[in-house]
């Protein structure tokens, strides 16, 4: 049984962070699955998900990680293509990667208590990003 | 067919590593799944999941690599919350991902000869660590 | 339904870098899987595989930031082991990860316009890559 939900999330530009645990749970919960797993995908090629105890410092240190690999000011070639500003945005991205995938038992999520599902804008203005919720079990 | 399997790890604090590639096979052969995927996620905010050739000089690199980036004796925001010191856990655990995702094909893991699943203890204390092993397939 | 296909991919060494899409877009058409996920590992311990605008300059920036997170040049343990050089592979290969799960709809990938599934190789020699491509859903 595959159900497919998709939500979008507007975003105001690097490093703002959503937690998206309930959304995805809600899906799950209105899928019916029992066991199986959820897939979270991030459309787009500068913005990621990951797992984080979801609090603002947490989330700011992980902001301060990313900043101090790939500074939002560096020059970067990708610059040069198209007269982009958001070099950083796409490294920081294609490290953190745009999916998660977490096992389902007894219909709900296998998250510690502190483990929240993040969406992490990265890209340098404000974006609507698109989440695909893909639930597979049964 | 869906199975799951939760299994339990006791670990000595951050930069322990364990070869998990054993515990994961054998739950893949009592599930009889022959074609479909494993999914190795574990339970937390402070831990990771990923493969690397486990060999204590490649695990010793990662833990050295991990600590360049994220030093342990920084200081981090999340620190101010609770009074916990493990904020270079936190990111650390962000940044590797709490899960993979491994195609079984003839009821084996398609893994490489050198190529282990290694779950990394982050958190600067010992830790009790849930695994969760999840077998989707037929 | 299961579908299963392997793929071969030569590559020149530490960096090389290739676009997949095409590949796993024509796996999943074959497969007939309207509604699912594609899981897509690379066998062995020094490649990855993520998603990334591929464009060369974007890429030359990804591995310029695996280059200054893990020197190819760097002393590392794991050199003492086998007498190899590609230390700085394993590090890379672990932080990126092995694997991609992308859910499908419509018998299509989810990806974004400008997001393509990307094989970065990250061993200092040339390699025969192997891909598992493996299709779940109905």
């Amino acid at each position: 049984m595959i159900t497919t939900r998709r939500h979008s999330i507007a975003t105001s530009g690097q490093g703002d962070a959503h937690d998206i645990t309930r959304v995805v749970a809600r899906a799950v919960k209105e899928s019916g699955v029992s066991a199986g797993t959820v897939t979270v995908f991030v459309v787009g090629s500068t913005a990621g998900i990951t797992t984080i105890e979801f609090e603002p410092g947490a989330v700011a240190d992980f902001n301060g990680l990313l900043e101090r690999l790939a500074p939002r000011a560096a020059e970067y070639r990708h610059h040069l293509r198209w007269g982009d500003d958001n070099g950083s945005s796409h490294v920081r991205a294609a490290l953190v990667g745009p999916s998660i995938t977490v096992p389902l038992v007894g219909g709900t999520l296998t998250l510690g208590t502190w483990q929240q599902i993040m969406l992490l804008e990265m890209d340098t203005s404000p974006r609507t990003r698109e989440i695909v919720i893909q639930i597979a079990g049964e």
